[in-house]
């Protein structure tokens, strides 16, 4: 048998001789197939807007939401390939009907005041900045109540579900779940994390408290910046289950990130990927060596393994959020973290990004 | 050899027979050998102010400190079998000079506004409500920058670390230790449960928040009394660690409780003691049988095992803050709950306490 | 602008409008990508004696090693989604060269005696039946020194960490590492799980013990057989980490399954996903509805998702091991069961598997 | 109000001031009220034998056990502050009534072969060395099948639960409760720590293994003793449960000792206390300056924070069995160690133990 007979028997057999594909499946680091990129507030909004003139909600189109394809892979429909971001878009007295799946979803707030959404009987009030969890498997629908169109961002963990094989999604029968509880029931219960109802602890997997309301979220970030930031991230916060101390959901941490007036901070790499949604200011970050100048309302993702440093710009302070995949690397013992050590921790800019 | 002279020899030896104690050494259940008692605020505040006058703090006396002992077993210096608790006494200008032990404290402020306390260089201000902690071998000292005379309330694992025979203490060189830290600064950090530093995660065993301020708590109360009670305990709270979601220290949780107007809570007895402190507003418990009126500044204690119910006086809301050694018999297996299911839950005053 | 421009403006921005993917993306369940495949140890060993002719070991080819690709995937590289499976060879004499990777590996010794693995400093003997850990990032490399070729199953998270772009690889200065402990340390240490060092506690993510020798798990198996078994997988074990009571790697679980003589067992299906050798003897399994007769040396998968059943054959025993994806699953919030309750757990057979 | 005046006051009203018991109640390092002591084997074992002839088991008498007291504060009925060490006599054909309690029980078998313990419903067989668990509030009664008396030691959290006012006890309505599984059953599901059926773990506080039978730990403890050893403790083992990796009990640790021929160990000191028994040879450990010697079957025991260290004597090796603490000083932060670094770690014998 010659090399080129053996080659196809082992073929025909559904086998791979691992000294051909050595170097493809263990490469000396990661190199992500995802790229670094941003999408920008001003072309998603005319965007948004038209399709809240063409698309109507229906059961066939539960939601109006535009999702961010990662150029490095499409195929796999994520902003990265664990992370799914989009922009949802509800007009005023519109429903998004009520649906429940396997993987867990954020919400956080960018336009508007007024909507809400209902998560197993809850109804959770969201205003701009707040943070709103729909975890796995609990029934969840939007509304509108107000004379606006709300705009939020959405982070899922969907392509790491469907990655793993284990999506699962229910309709509810009816567009509306009822409202079980008196309205911010968990804000109520659990908003302050540091205290909490003697009889009640939350065992589960997911944090209790469903709605971070702004005002709490930026005293927080206001008080750690008169004593504390990190290098690489600035005055820099996750939001947490006080019931655990741990992520927000197993597959996701959410951060909020104050990146203080003419601060820059030092790159590091680390295995995971993150979309980051400019809440406010403008400023820029450099991916691997390309620069990315965003302003608020713009996203942008920073993929596995590629160094990355923020800056605000204009002599002014600016607030990200983030969505992270860490959780699922730190649970499966795979984290791995490098700051970036040459030019004083910045990365020459050897590329500006331009859409 | 007859009963009489294997008895002696048996005790000759250092031996017990377990056929003679049996009874004694397993109880059906719990026999305390505390009893329930109150002290009166009226009776206790002239004496505080008298130690005021004659006991100056120095190296020889480092806090002025009135200890609550259980008449039902005196030498043990406890309020329960367990828990310290005090009112301790600081004039203006005052300092009670830095040390640390083994044994970790909590104080709540009852009286008194702008006194300090510091915790490993981070400098704490004290006001009315608020709950500030001293975990187990920091540095702590305590200052009144004030013009009036403060008294809070401590409590300690004291007799637990005594009977375990783990009681370690040491001096600091100074009265006052160095302030290392930004004012406040654990607040600043951790002071909203549910957000953190992305970069700082505490893993030790006692919570990294160490001032639980006093309009937080209550807002916490508030808004908890709008949605959600206990039968035992009506609208309660546990201070939590919000990086584990457990109790302020291993051996030690502290709990707020608002009884609303009229509320009369229905009886539980559960292994376990408590040391109960009337922040605001009057009422009554009933601890076996004996009914014990309180008012703001009374402390009485519930002994484990013993049936206990509490009922706001008057018409009006009362509000208790309590510590309790339930995370000792949770972490030994030992904790064990009972509720009192005649007559609706109530039980029948049979004495009335008077002291 | 028409549905067809809005449609091309939408892909020039890289967003895509969920409603057009949503039951792609949101399925009402998984359907796994990869299909239920068998590997024939007849068709394999052929194969394998003639890459010992063919392929020297060397830096290039640092395993002679031949992995099974699902046909339902192939572009995978992997047995399943998350799971690489494959034979291994080594000739008398041949060392396959010391490096290490963030993917962790399992070996399962299927012919010979005598060869060994060396896993930081420890050289873990290799007998037919053993079970060998090479935790992520663990110095390793192989030898024979028996007069004999040895075969063993290799079991790796490499499909799943190359997709978590989380792969990490080096190679050793040297061929072999030097031995710096006693042969079979971990054995001597931990190799009765209910005892330990008392000043050694591995709080590590994997198992402090490396080599779990067939003699014992056998022995564990026939001991289960006599008082219990699982409808689903008759007398199965896990091989944990006895300092945890956990999964071998937070990525991979192992079983060891003794199917009794005449048992058929009852039909389940599960999120995640598995690589079964036939250790011993012969049997068949039903994977949705088709059926896979098995014998010695066989490897069969089953994927996400999918009903599966296992029978022993000619009124004889069958022994089966198996690698899992599970502890992901379950880490991740992910892992859902399900039994099969129609005709009796039994599914219909529909197709039987021919290659 | 003058000095006396004022302290009387305090007095009567249940205070006591901490100026005046400061010292007493914080002390710079724990002094146990219990004292270094050894029980002699051949002081025992006739009193034992005389209790065979003169007390018939019965309700009234459920067990013939002889507890060691403490000679430093006997009304505490312990061996230390929170352990009850003490030999049980079972003569043939004897059965110890069924009863269960909330302090947690563990039996090392001393003398004889072919008694039984039975634990809800699993009967386990006992042979000399074999270690035996009736973990807290499960049902267990004692017989002897064989034609000669049985001895073993019992140790228990007795002193410790009771000090926490957490003591329940209820007697079974019959003598022997039913045997409601196989014969060791316990030992076939978990015998060998490093496997456990699949579909059962034990999520308890305590080791789902009953029993640790001798052959097992004497293989495990030859094992180690050719890789490595403690300095304070030579080749020491834990027993473990294996489905957590921590003690026993969350009250009590089990080890099992191997003092090598002719090794002398190193002092040291920590909280929490222990009781040791010589299951093999003969040998002398220093505690606290005072020498004890013992030989088979001698019991002695360790206070806390006592400086303490082995050796082994004749030339022989000696194998002592313990029960300790430990556990509870940790789970509480209370924890703490301390090697003696004078004399080359030996402490200079001061006095020598006799009885």
């Amino acid at each position: 048998m010659d090399a080129h007979a053996f080659s196809d028997e082992l073929k025909r057999h559904h086998l791979v001789p691992l000294w051909d594909v050595n170097a493809t499946l263990l490469p000396k680091q990661p190199k992500s197939r995802m790229v670094p990129y941003l999408w920008r507030w001003d072309a998603m909004l005319p965007l948004l807007k038209h399709s809240g003139e063409v698309v109507p909600l229906s059961r066939g189109a539960e939601r109006r939401v535009l999702g961010f394809v990662n150029p490095g892979f499409p195929e796999r429909f994520g902003a990265t390939h664990t992370l799914w971001g989009a922009y949802q878009y509800l007009l005023p007295r519109e429903v998004a009907p009520a649906h429940r799946h396997s993987p867990g979803a954020i919400r956080f707030i960018v336009e508007g005041n007024g909507a809400f959404t209902t998560v197993e009987g809850d109804k959770l009030i969201m205003s701009r900045g707040d943070l709103v969890l729909t975890p796995p498997w609990t029934w969840h629908d939007h509304g509108n109540e107000s004379d606006e169109p709300m705009i939020w961002f959405d982070g899922l963990d969907l392509p790491l579900v469907n990655e793993m094989e284990a999506t699962f999604y229910e309709a509810f029968p009816k567009d509306a779940q009822p409202i079980a509880r008196p309205v911010g029931d968990s804000e109520r219960r659990y908003g302050l994390g540091q205290l909490r109802p003697t009889w009640q602890r939350s065992v589960g997997s997911f944090s209790p408290l469903l709605n971070y309301k702004w005002a709490a979220t930026e005293q927080a970030l206001r008080r750690l910046a008169t004593v504390d930031a990190s290098p690489h991230d600035d005055v820099a916060m996750e939001y947490i289950n006080p019931h655990t101390g741990g992520p927000l959901m197993p597959t996701l941490a959410c951060f909020i990130q104050l990146v203080r007036a003419g601060v820059r901070t030092q790159a590091h790499r680390h295995t995971g990927s993150a979309v980051y949604l400019v809440f406010e200011g403008r400023g820029s970050s450099v991916i691997d060596g390309e620069r990315f100048d965003w302003r608020r309302g713009d996203v942008f993702v920073v993929p596995s393994w590629t160094w990355h440093e923020h800056a605000s710009g204009d002599g002014s302070e600016a607030i990200l959020f983030s969505v992270h995949d860490t959780p699922v690397l730190q649970a499966l013992g795979l984290y791995r973290e490098q700051p970036y050590t040459e030019h004083g921790g910045h990365q020459p800019v050897e590329r500006v990004f331009s859409s």
